[in-house]
């Protein structure tokens, strides 16, 4: 009998992540993901699910060394940033960089730590080069005195973030390094067990990430927040969607039974900056209207927040254009990525099912 | 439990192939590959995979009007061709350029057979603009009254080919065109899954197959040729290998427990060109002294012919670069990616496999 979509198969062990679908929990490399956000930065979780512990001082501040010296761009990778036309979509062009890149340096087998850091400093880089050609602005270089969060935001600006939007982000970035055995992951993995090397498994992820079936990109929940911020009034927006039969975006996950737990973290995050920012402020209240319209029309669904609801405001808050959502994603996904090709390389076996034949024979 | 490298599952139900390992059989659409490869053309080949039936006349006549029509790379991709280093590997290479071209069109969900051409008309192309490049040659553009194969040929050596080089490569395409649910079709086929376009699929299943693991390149089988014209005594050179525990090139494969039925069609293929050249004269008159010391030294390992073994006789003969030999595999194959990926999408589900944690919680 066939699992369409290898539903319930296990297609790996891991000791990156646990997701507890029923208890609403996340773990990497078993710490629970709500204490890796309040207490650990971008940098610090990088590092635990790359080499499986938490970094002493000395440790952090080498990764973050090494990530900043590798946010320049080859010459040669901006040239063809050049040369991509100028419609081709964000998440296209990422997976072209990422794929000429490969002619950089020496990908070889095995993957190390040293290439996945690499990947990872270079795709926001990027990001904000490309996003610069396409505003016709200066391409705002990277600041060495800037983390990698922190970075990003000062290359699509031009400004250095606040602490909210700052915090709001980092926060998001963490909170979604790493999912289990989503289709990107797992397309990298299989990828990478043939031994091609680490550029062929990310530029594989790339583009099966780019499916709008992986989700990820909070783009309905921005129009839901739009709507509300434009009618004024969260509950009469959010009763007629549900009774209209119409799904409530940023509500309810597929494996999630309960909380997600990244919404809660987000939300605990975002309580620290009340009455910064307006967006925000909204997101947290229509929260409380939204899961009691949920329970009083819906009752029995358990419909919770989910991460998108969050990662919408914050976008909304630090005002990034809808375009660059999926590679923000994708930017903190790198993480996840790399670790789960080191861990394939490790121990590897060829990924080669089987098909079954259901067509006649002349 | 977990069965590694997803081994004995079944990752899709298809009309696409059928392969019988027990029998040493291999159907494309129900056909007996070996009627395929007596009979047919490439381009029926490729038609028969991608519609699901042969081409009648003017069936086949359109698809290769389609094909030519779609052989010039668009001047952007020459461009980044000309940008990516000149050491980088071809594949990496052709990996990019694809990418890249996907940011010429509309390959937006759902695929079509017209992409799939597009696709498919390009790597040769690709190959041979790029071996231009690196030898420092003009590139030999295509030829309106060639056809698929044919005009590969002409481009890398800016000759017409002779029949015997023609049929010999022409029909190793055709056997090459599809083998079921390999570690690069099955990362086409999970990419595709997220809705993800034509272009992305594509470029994960060149980038699988770059790796070593997934074969397919005969490497080692052009060694043992030289090694075996240079010392002049095939029963010599091969009872020594055996004995001294070397692994044969060229014989035995994973999943034909019997003969491979692609290397007994391209040997009856060469059987109509003995005495035009001498490499494939030699890789016949080997195989009889390979297969008797096989069946004196290892008795009950059924030890035949694979695909490769006569695959590396045609590379020799028609006198083709080790480092295309992989290229020229992805240019055949590209047609059951396409033709898998298109069948993926009629009836789509998400791959979204489960992964097993085996760590411990802090």
């Amino acid at each position: 009998m066939i699992q369409k979509g290898l539903k319930g198969i296990v297609a790996a062990e891991t000791f990156i992540s646990h997701i507890d679908g029923e208890n609403g929990k996340l773990f990497y490399r078993g710490y629970d993901i709500k204490e890796m956000a309040k207490n650990f930065s971008f940098e610090e979780a990088a590092y635990l699910l790359w080499f499986g512990h938490l970094p002493n001082p000395s440790q952090l501040a080498a990764l973050k060394k090494d990530l900043k010296g590798n946010r320049e761009l080859p010459d040669y990778v901006k040239g063809i940033l050049h040369q991509l036309p100028r419609d081709m979509e964000l998440m296209s062009v990422i997976r072209t960089a990422i794929s000429a890149e490969g002619g950089n340096l020496d990908y070889g087998w095995k993957p190390s730590v040293a290439q996945a850091i690499r990947l990872t400093a270079l795709v926001p880089t990027i990001i904000a080069y490309r996003k610069s050609q396409l505003d016709r602005k200066v391409f705002v270089s990277p600041r060495d005195d800037l983390d990698h969060v922190e970075n990003y935001l000062y290359m699509l600006s031009g400004k250095v973030p606040t602490p909210a939007h700052l915090e709001a982000l980092e926060t998001y970035m963490i909170l979604t390094l790493e999912h289990g055995m989503n289709a990107s992951t797992f397309s990298a993995r299989v990828t990478a067990s043939t031994e091609s090397e680490l550029v062929s498994a990310i530029t594989s992820a790339i583009g099966t990430m780019k499916g709008p079936l992986h989700g990820g990109a909070p783009l309905g929940v921005i129009e839901l927040l739009d709507e509300i911020a434009l009618v004024g009034d969260p509950e009469m927006v959010i009763r007629g969607k549900v009774l209209r039969g119409e799904k409530l975006m940023g509500f309810g996950h597929r494996v999630y039974k309960t909380h997600d737990p990244r919404a809660i973290a987000l939300k605990a995050k975002l309580m620290d900056h009340i009455g910064v920012d307006e967006w925000l402020d909204l997101a947290m209240s229509v929260e409380d209207t939204a899961i009691r319209v949920l329970a009083e029309l819906k009752p029995g669904r358990s419909l919770y927040t989910n991460v998108e609801y969050y990662a919408a405001a914050i976008m909304k808050a630090i005002n990034m254009d809808a375009e660059l959502f999926t590679p923000t994603f994708t930017a903190s996904r790198m993480v996840g990525w790399t670790a789960h090709v080191l861990e394939q390389a490790e121990n590897n076996t060829i990924y080669r099912p089987q098909s079954k034949y259901i067509g006649t024979f002349k």
